[in-house]
């Protein structure tokens, strides 16, 4: 497995000069698009990494798998899916033109920006501090990462600039879609966003999903079965924006991306897989990144369709 | 002209019952649904009122032709056209849609919210404090009303629950189109809504766009004749929201209309009229005002077209 | 008039620079760019004209106006409007989304391309030769001109290249807002659009209008003042699609661009004014016939706002 | 397998209640609502049917599996996406808007009406018998059903009430997204919607996709492995139309549905399974054939996520 990640890591190693790191952000636009890593942790094998593996990144959009999971154990999928739906679009990840258009002006799905924040808003905490604890705990718990921590310059980066987010929130407030206070849980929102992550916490929290919510390294339950499967499945269809029916017919595998250029993948009783590449394509997916797992759903055939 | 003002007023007096009062805004939903109301200001015979005339009632989108006057004269007509159209759009006041949609997501005009919200943003003072002042200063000076003042519950009514506007601002923000502290914008709007007029005052504010800028009671030169004519000319194709169309099929004259109930009419080189009635249509205009302004429009051939 | 006229037409005979013929349909593409010229009539003068007066082009949209006096007359305005709105719009004339977007799915005017199909088929004629001779009828008493014909080859080029017309009208079909036979009413719709015409044709067109639908030159009264006065409102708000809200800022008087070229005007009461340049700005209006007529509604005082 | 089968549909029986046959074809009205039946084609022990499997409807969008397949052995994977995408969308599967709205204007994905009509355009064939011959000769062989027939009421009724096809195929055709003759690709879209199935043939259908594109019955190779895995994928993040993401959440397996009431599923590996119940959900989905597909994918333990 050593030998192939890395041949298929070097395979990929210039792949970054077709993608830009995100600029909407300024802490992010100074992220190394040249940064390639990925990791490997096998059910069976356990892990193996191999390139910049070590990279650190913020989770961004990789965070929104930790909120959903989160909310669907606290609050049962039924409510969560009373006010979020399932449903892949082919709008972007910020857009806020159908949650106008579309009564019940519901966002679509949990992994676009707008879905994420509802999910945040459904959690029972007292405020963004208990909050942000809830989800920073399962990061530890999904990771196996006990001492992951926020990058402080990108959260104040994050949200000092977060004027879109922001407009959608208020949005979903106007039409009576988002309960509690709206800084408070964008607060929330900005930290998951800048957990800081590298390519081996992706893989083991791809793993957990891929082991329905045990944490292979540590042993733990994190998730009920059920709660791992229906965030494989929304991966599956939602996990890559708008580029999902793509990223479906040309890897193949569940997986979430983020803008801090990570993605987790999460193949169900086999592996989990993170890479790194902060050079993104048009969509905000790592291009490396999203290579990377194409080579290895090819070789190591994991492709689910 | 004073019994057939009575008498148009009197054959409105039930127009009310087609309508109902705003109720987005909680202390808007309080007004009086049956007050009805009409001044006219003749810039050769004076002014004359009937009905519930001295109702109070406040702005709302009545003051964008404030704003819009204020900044035409302050920053001139290039500059504001270079950051939000001329163009009506079937869309409603506060929708977002088309901001995304259109490049370069500029407001398609002065007279929806996301257009005036820039117009306020344009203009060049320290705060809010310093913008609102030069508002209001404009507010006195069109109407002639020197104790003009600001309804301080729906003030904070409004800015409360204003989730929508702040969508609008922060989504304006987002794109590069909104320069300025937010909240610090919105407050002047929020304060320029809520100042209190009355039929008279509006009507006055008619005339004086009527009169090319000069205020026919205190004489004063307020604008240019160019502001009022651009601002007469916006009103006819942008001033009752999305039913600017038929309200020119069915009145035929420049008009503002705002969710208090009240609409302010500006017929060139004749008068202003100012009607009343908080209870409104789909689209947000006075039911009752509109009645009266077609029945005057045809009595004294006002019609432009 | 005729000095003035030269001079303003002299002094725009560059502008069509600015501007493309349209090439979406292969014959209009054979337009001459560069030609510009102005017919005035006046109502107590009688007309004159300047330039290239006597270019002939075809009407394209400034039929539209010819249809809906005719539908207005012939069905009541009541008819045409439960079937078609009176509010301009930000999309372009041939959009089709928000037709899908806003239930009840019905054009909203009748001078966007959407809106003068459905108006085509309100008329109660028998099939599309009897629906167009009443139409072209239509146009030979508004224009006083007995012998005006269709472009044979505009039309064939017009029929056979019109996939986004037949969009259009098959979308209407699909929502139950289109009665009749689809390629029978376009057959109309491409012929009324192929109707050739030249500067003098539109100055009387808008001359008609402008005189309550007396056709000034044989004293037949074409059209009731009510219609003539409802297309002039309609033509205000929506005739220069959607740059109708600028062109009122800057010019202020109702008026029908075609993208062949040509422009009628109709100022109530004084005048009809018709230009032509088939040069076209990115909306499909005459650059060169937009800034004749601002030079003369600024010369001759013709803005009504 | 006949008495889990067995069971399944009988708990089944009622679920059509909830829904109503499709009512845009005057003849799909006509279908039996209360028609609930399932085959299952194991590719180990082959075939086993329940209730009324025997009942005969068209295929309608289940048979944009068998043109794209057909597109993508004929012409490659590069070329139809070229001309198509491969995303879901929010959007109903006849919905025309996003084709406006989005540059360069090519249907999101093969599986919607106007993606499908893009991919029978692709087709190098004469004319519409020539291609229909082609699409009904893969019908049979993907089915191994040599006697597939069209229903000609449910043809002449499809072609005479397509108005929204027609108008989504005017609209590629005037984006430059349609070459080929409208009529005639029309004519062959209609033609293979109204292809006769009934539960076996949907059945063998998927479990040769399922197969890797080999006919598990006839044991001839369809189509090459790499197509039945693009299909595949394509099913799973957009066969169900707009409810394609709910569908993964709550079954997870790939499927196309289409609005004769027929849906047809795939396996990789294990088997097809083929369900109709005629009354649709208010997405077009048939709400029995979703019932028996969750109750068999739970049992048999189906689900790839």
């Amino acid at each position: 497995m050593q030998d192939l990640l890395d041949s298929v890591v070097d395979g990929c190693r210039e792949e970054w000069q077709a993608g830009r790191t995100a600029t909407y952000i300024p802490e992010l636009a100074k992220a190394r698009a040249d940064a390639v890593g990925a990791s490997v942790f096998d059910l069976s094998s356990g892990g193996c990494s191999s390139g910049d593996f070590d990279y650190r990144f913020t989770m961004q959009s990789v965070s929104k798998v930790l909120s959903l999971s989160l909310a669907l154990s606290v609050c049962g999928e039924d409510e969560v899916f009373s006010r979020v739906g399932m449903d892949p679009l082919a709008d972007s990840f910020n857009s806020i033109m159908r949650l106008e258009m579309d009564a019940p002006h519901r966002p679509h799905n949990p992994l676009i920006n707008s879905g994420a924040i509802v999910v945040l808003s459904l959690l029972p905490y007292r405020d963004a501090e208990e909050r942000f604890a809830a989800v920073s705990d399962m990061a530890s718990r999904m990771t196996g990462n006990r001492s992951m921590s926020v990058n402080e310059a990108v959260f104040r980066s994050e949200r000092d600039t977060a004027a879109r987010n922001r407009s959608l929130a208020w949005f979903l407030k106007s039409v009576g879609n988002l309960d509690g206070d709206v800084d408070d849980i964008l607060d929330t929102y900005f930290r998951q966003c800048s957990l800081e992550a590298d390519c081996r916490d992706l893989a083991v929290l791809g793993a957990t999903l891929a082991a329905d919510g045990m944490n292979p390294v540590t042993g733990e339950q994190v998730v009920p079965p059920r709660v791992a499967e229906i965030t494989r499945a929304i991966m599956a269809t939602c996990g890559m924006y708008n580029g999902s029916g793509e990223f479906a017919v040309t890897v193949g595998i569940p997986a979430k991306s983020g803008v801090g250029g990570g993605i987790s993948a999460a193949v169900r009783g086999r592996m989990g897989i993170g890479t790194c590449g902060p050079a993104l394509d048009g969509k905000g997916n790592s291009v490396a990144g999203m290579r990377i797992l194409q080579r290895l759903s090819e070789e190591l055939r994991l492709r689910i369709y």
